[in-house]
């Protein structure tokens, strides 16, 4: 596997005549099994396999956790060396953002429920730093874990809007044995919060399960939900469940609508997400 | 020349082996002796020449000329047929951006002074529409007309900062013989203002006159320039006097620093503009 440290990098080794089609999978480190999924997805369907890991301050609000967002290189390039990717690409974030930097991507309405209400300026450095890898990498098939679906979609919408003509491989979740979505922030963690956490997995299912029963009002299977989250420490952001194309709340359920059960919870250090897909 | 109207009928065209490099020319139509020269140009250095028609909605703000604004397609398609384009684009406004639009570029401070300040939302506008036919056309080389030269500055931030690319090659204002820049926006022009209209490049020529014999007071400088508009019809929007590079104004001149001078005129129907640049 090959480490590059700068899109000047990048540009030479992907100028080579490049095995194609390239999977991408756009990363912030802090790599766990969901990220490898990614990887081996790739492998399986691509002939070249391109990682990256930068964090990304553009997609951090004040107060959150950028600095503390895990980094460890020489164990995920490990990781990614096991997982046979052909290109790890980290660059420096000097190197990634220039200092004249002025053109972020704009987000529309999907960037603004669920995670964008806490987070306002969050889905808006996603898609910006995506659009920039996806422009270094110019690969055919870009990897996105579902434990992020708010992102997935405006990914999505900004690949449609933005004709970048790639393709996105939904994959799904990867958990614990107890449930609990696999993700880069679970180290914050205390062995309590860890042992509450699966939960937030257990109420979407219940909710799935109302759902799949056919209960219709969506207070209801709220109410329902937060019945399995009584008593566990920290508090609630949201609980929603909305049109899964759009992010927009619905009311009253239908066998037509697939939906998205979201849930986003604060532990003490962490807030942490998870998501059920209920296709129509 | 192929004649093409949807992104779908240009990806699949594009997707035959094209000859390279591609140059390509994005434009809104009224095609003039300026766009042709954009042609000429890309058609000596590449082996694909690509035009693109497009009056896109995005950059015109309300209550400007966007429904006025020149179309004539058969036109058009003649004089870049007589100039070798081997593609003409022009997609239709359903086509070009889907129903559900929601991720326009976002453009800093080069944005701002300048046209910026009466059309508060062009370059956004202008900048979006160019990244989603980069995107879609992905040509090698950009060819883009000095007279707009703002606009030439924020294309170029934008591809740096995207990582777009593309090399961006600044062609030249073509002139009229009594100097007036060549515009899609002169037919606009009544007999008489058409006369008055030299006057602006004569105020230009003045400016850069007056630097170059040494003058270092920018308001003299622009006192002396407005000498030659006295007594036109219509009224200034801007005269300025600026670094070349970031657009932000500069109050002392020295050796060193390379200059836009920049004026923009309202005459009845039309806001003309042109510009010169004065390098170091």
């Amino acid at each position: 596997m090959k480490l590059l440290r700068s899109p000047k990098q990048l540009n030479r080794e992907l100028r080579r005549p490049c095995p194609r089609p390239v999977g991408f999978i756009p990363t912030m480190g802090g790599l766990h099994e969901g990220h490898l999924e990614l990887v081996r997805r790739a492998r399986r369907a691509c002939a070249s396999v391109v990682v990256s890991i930068f964090v990304n301050p553009l997609q951090f609000g004040p107060g959150e956790d950028f600095k503390r967002y895990p980094r460890n290189l020489a164990r995920d390039a490990r990781a990614l060396r096991a997982a046979r990717a052909d290109v790890l690409y980290a660059p420096a974030e000097a190197a990634f953002y220039g200092p004249s930097f002025q053109t972020p991507v704009g987000v529309g309405p999907l960037s603004r429920p669920l995670c964008g209400k806490t987070r306002p300026a969050h889905f808006a450095g996603v898609a910006t730093v995506v659009l920039k890898l996806l422009n270094q990498v110019r690969p055919d098939r870009l990897y996105l874990g579902m434990k992020d679906y708010q992102q997935v979609r405006v990914i999505e919408q900004m690949i449609a809007d933005l004709d970048l003509g790639v393709k996105v491989v939904r994959v799904p979740t990867v958990r614990e044995k107890d449930g609990l979505a696999m993700s880069s922030r679970n180290v914050f963690l205390s062995p309590a919060e860890r042992i509450q956490a699966r939960l937030l997995a257990a109420a979407l299912k219940e909710g799935e399960a109302r759902v799949r029963e056919g209960w219709t009002d969506v207070n209801r299977i709220k109410t329902q939900m937060k019945k399995v989250l009584r008593g566990i420490s920290g508090r609630l952001d949201y609980l929603e469940i909305v049109d899964s194309r759009s992010l927009e709340p619905v009311v009253k359920l239908t066998q037509r609508s697939s939906l998205l059960i979201a849930i986003a919870w604060f532990f003490g250090r962490a807030r942490l997400i998870d998501s059920r897909l209920i296709k129509a």
